[in-house]
Parts: C-alpha cells; sequence; structure tokens
C-alpha cells in the first residue's frame, strides 16, 4: 500500500520543472530503504482500529522527511555513498542537493496536509516538534566531533534526538489519525522512541561486531574515524592502565592500517566487556519500550505485533 | 506590532540548546531588513478589516521563511555578506548554515499553526506552493548562470518565482486571515505578485543607473558578474554590428578594470535605450498590479494606501 502512494508521489515529481531541482528528490526516494517510518504509521493507526487511508499523508510526510535528512545530513557528514550509490551532493553538487532537500521537506508538509481536517493541526504540531529536535540532534553530533569529552548521557541524548524521536513521531502520527486517547498515543510515541534508542545502540554494537555481510556497512566505520559511539566513550571512561595507554594510542594515531586498528581496538572493548555492557544498556532501553507498550489500552494481538517488529528489529543480526 | 511579535519569537530562541544551531537563526534575524513581506500580511488583512492579531502568525512565518532563504541562498551564491555583515556561512561554517536554515524552515511552520483553526489548512497550502516555487526560482537562477542563452520571457518566470510569488502570498495571508473572498484574495495575490516582478526589474535597473549612496548597494555588480538581467538579455538581443562586437569583447573579457567594464556596458545600454525599454516593462507590471487591485472589492480608502506603498517601492531612488 505504500509502496503504490509512494510510487505514485514520485510519479508526480516526475513531471515538475525545473528537473535539476525534482530530479535529485526523486533519485534519493527511488534508493530504496526499509520504509520503516511509514510502516511504524500504518501499525500506530492499525493498533487503534484506524482506517489506513487516513495515514497515508502522515507515512509519505514522515518517509519524505527522512529522506530530506538524509540529502542533507550527507553534504555534512562528506558522505560519498548512500545505500551503495553516490550521495545526491556527490550525483549532482552541494547547491543542488541543499536545494532539492529544501524542496523535500516542503513537499512533507505538502502531504502532511492532505490528512483529514481535524488531524492537521496535531499531526503538523508533533511533525514541527520533532523535525526541530531531529536538527538538534544533528548538530549536537556535529558538535560531538570536535567536543574532546562527551558523556554516555550527552551521546544517549543525541541519539534520541537524531533518530529516536521520528520513529515514536511516525507511530504517534498513526495513533492520531486512529483518534487515539492521548495517553496512549504518548504512550506508543515513548515505545518508539525507546526502541530507536536500542535500535541506534545495537547498531554501535554491530559496526564493531557484525557480521559484514548481512549488516551491509563497512565494518568497525565508527572505529577507523573515531566516532564517540556508547561503547568508545564507555572504554575510554573505564580504561586504566596500560589498556588506556593502548587506547590513547590508537585514537590518536594518524597513519595506520585500518583492520590492525579496528582489531585492537575490538580487543580493549573485549577486555573491559563493554559489548556485554553495550548490549545491557540497548536491553534496558528496550524492556523500557515493552513496558509503554504494556500501559496502552489496545487490542493485545495487536499489541504483540508490534513487540514481534521490535524483537525483528532487535534480532536483525549479532 | 511586528517588531515586538519578531523580538519575542528571536527571544524564544536564546533559551534553546544546542547554541550552534539557535545562534545564527537568531542572526540572520536580526540583520535587519526593510521587514516588506510582513507588512505586506498585515496590509492585506487590514484591507479586509481583519484582526491583526490573526494575522501574526502568518507574519511571521513569511518574513521566517524569507530568512531561510537568504541562509541557504547565500550557501549557494557563495556570498561574503549579508546587509553588510558576514552571511551564516562565512560567520560560522557551512553545515551550520544548512542546518540552522533547515531549522528556520521548520520554525517558519511552527508559527504559521499558530493560526486560528479555520485558517491553519488554506495558509499552510498557500505556503506551500509558494516555498516550492521559491525553490524553482532559485534553482532557475543558478541554471541560468551555466545556461549560454535566457530569453527575457524565461527570466521574467524565473524572477516571479524567486521573488514575486512570496510577496503576493504575504499579501493573499493577510486576506485568508481577515475572511476575504477567494476573488479577492486571488487579485491581492496578482497585485502583489506584479508588484514584486516590477521591484525586481527595478532592481536590475538600479544596480546599473542607481546612485550607490541611496541604493546601498555595488553599482553594477550585475555588469561585473554578466549576471542575465532584463536588461543584459535584451542588450544581446538588440545589438547589431559594432555594439554587438563591444558587448561580447566585454561579455568575455577574463580580465579587466571593474568600473571601465560597467561604464562600457552602460554606454551601451544608453546606446540601444535598454533603460527606457526597462522602465516601460517595469511598468508595463506596474499597471497589470494596480489593475489587480481595481478588481478588489474594499474599501477605497485602503486600497488607495496599498497604492501608495507600491508607488514608494517604485520611486525608492532612481
Amino acid at each position: 500500500m505504500f509502496s503504490n502512494a509512494l510510487e505514485n508521489f514520485v510519479a508526480t515529481l516526475n513531471q515538475k520543472t525545473p528537473k535539476e531541482l525534482y530530479e535529485p528528490m526523486q533519485y534519493i526516494l527511488s534508493l530504496g530503504g526499509k520504509r520503516m517510518r511509514p510502516l511504524l504509521a500504518y501499525m500506530g493507526n492499525d493498533l487503534f482500529n484506524g482506517n489506513p487511508a487516513d495515514v497515508h499523508p502522515a507515512a509519505l510526510a514522515v518517509e519524505i522527511f527522512h529522506n530530506f535528512s538524509l540529502v542533507h545530513d550527507d553534504i555534512m557528514d562528506n558522505a560519498p555513498l548512500r545505500r551503495g550509490k553516490p550521495t545526491v551532493h556527490e550525483k549532482w553538487n552541494n547547491n543542488i542537493a541543499v536545494l532539492s532537500g529544501d524542496a523535500l521537506l516542503v513537499k512533507a508538509y505538502e502531504e502532511l496536509i492532505k490528512a483529514k481536517d481535524k488531524h492537521i493541526k496535531p499531526l503538523i504540531e508533533l511533525f514541527n516538534k520533532t523535525a526541530l529536535e531531529v536538527c538538534e540532534g544533528q548538530q549536537l553530533d556535529m558538535n560531538f566531533e570536535k567536543q574532546p569529552e562527551v558523556s554516555t548521557n550527552e551521546y544517549l541524548h543525541m541519539i534520541t534526538l537524531k533518530t529516536a524521536v521520528l520513529l515514536g513521531a511516525a507511530l504517534q502520527m498513526g495513533a492520531i489519525t486512529a483518534n487515539a486517547s492521548e495517553n496512549d498515543a504518548k504512550h506508543l510515541y515513548e515505545f518508539g522512541k525507546n526502541i530507536g534508542i536500542a535500535f541506534q545502540l545495537q547498531d554501535d554494537i554491530l559496526d564493531v561486531f557484525g557480521n559484514p555481510q548481512k549488516f551491509g556497512k563497512q565494518q568497525g566505520g565508527d572505529i577507523i574515524s573515531n566516532k564517540k559511539t556508547w561503547l568508545l566513550i564507555e572504554a575510554k571512561k573505564q580504561a586504566n592502565g596500560s589498556t588506556k595507554e593502548a587506547l590513547n594510542y590508537w585514537i590518536n594515531l594518524k597513519e595506520f592500517n585500518a583492520s590492525e586498528k579496528v582489531n585492537a581496538i575490538k580487543n580493549i572493548y573485549e577486555t573491559l566487556q563493554i559489548r556485554k555492557q553495550a548490549e545491557k544498556e540497548m536491553n534496558r532501553f528496550y524492556e523500557l519500550a515493552l513496558q509503554h507498550l504494556s500501559e496502552i489500552k489496545a487490542n493485545e494481538n495487536k499489541k504483540q505485533e508490534l513487540k514481534v517488529f521490535a524483537q525483528a528489529l532487535m534480532n536483525r543480526e549479532i
């Protein structure tokens, strides 16, 4: 259902000019992806027996917004590839990536305003709040690169804003379009937000310990770039003596063999049992998410579907 | 009234973090400017005896949007200065300019959604349409830099999108918040749009023939950069023989004395009577605007105020 809606949307862009503006928008939306955010919107709507037609606009808006943020984040991160294909600023140029990203953001609102009249205001208010938080999260992420010390709390705050709130908002938008109670909608938001945090922590773990074939990303990318993930932050905090020395040595080394560095840091993580701790932290947020789910007054079978989905996300590969 | 609303808005940004995101937003909004777009929104509201409190959100939104577009356009144009001060990307960096621009765009919607419930949908629909057109105009402007031939019609289309529609939209948003009839709102939009085109044509004329002290910009900036304005496009079309040769010579010259080039092109414009023609074209759009104003069913004294305002804009300096 969503694929159709997205295809129709992309087809409307095909008729627009100037093509230098609209082609990059079609391109990024056609690169694929899990479409997890619209799926969550539909599931949020279904949980409260909503009409799926009513959540279409929000589902499209949230996916378009996500793609807007990818286009602009890729500029800021200087990323050459997205889903194995050249990023928009690589394929075209920075100016086109800035402007077509802007147009995508406006397009998200253009879809959102197609919601049922009584849902428009709560949907857009939630969308605005979330969009600003995502911007704040991206800014914090950039700040952390230059900041010598980042605490795990700061890190958790950053990933909450940059990644998790949009998952919560997608679910809540579904709930809104099904006229759920405010209390239920809030718990569903918290469910999604905490799953999002757990999901990002898992991403950090998989970067180091995942199977690169299944995970689909370069293994140890975070280690190579000294990315201040939960794992590195905790390792820096806990390391002592020779472990601390080794950690600092590898972090400060300017020229190195990538796999040597990955292995060395991985060993340090093992020594400090960082993996186990990260998994514990991930599970803490996962459990918190389930607690919020249990608070929701809705059909237990449908709640079970959300739990199964969350489990599938969490066990994607270790 | 608007200054207060804007000051209050800027003050709310002061309390937000991360400051790297919110400071540039405060900065650009505090650089000054004529606040012409909010003024038009208030005038549109007043024309139909609206309550000025009802147009506050739209007036703020349109000014915030305008500043968003300045921040991103300045990145794309590589502009070092804005209103005599460093541009956001110069004072901070490109990434911060991209992201704080994005946040400004979201903030515009955050203000807009504060409008009266019954005005929200028509306001946001008009805002979305206009925002996309402004993006299209900016893309066309960038395209024209690389395009060898641009017609005056293409140029007029570009300035309509990039500059004029936002003036029309500001007025129409005022009309919407005063519950004007659709027909009156449409004519008011066309009034503003055509004034906007005339205003931009005047800007092109003033760049060449204006008094730099009064105009406040470097004289001949468009000439120096071979900017394809209405004047240059027409001159290229109409020039023959030695005039054509001279025009091409100066356009293709890589190294030159700026004031020599400005004077040479100015002389060519005089020879071809381009100034007179540009003024005629400007007046054509000005008259078109007045025609639309005359179609509006509203208090004649208030219509007169809009006419006086348009006249003041048009005679700002020759």
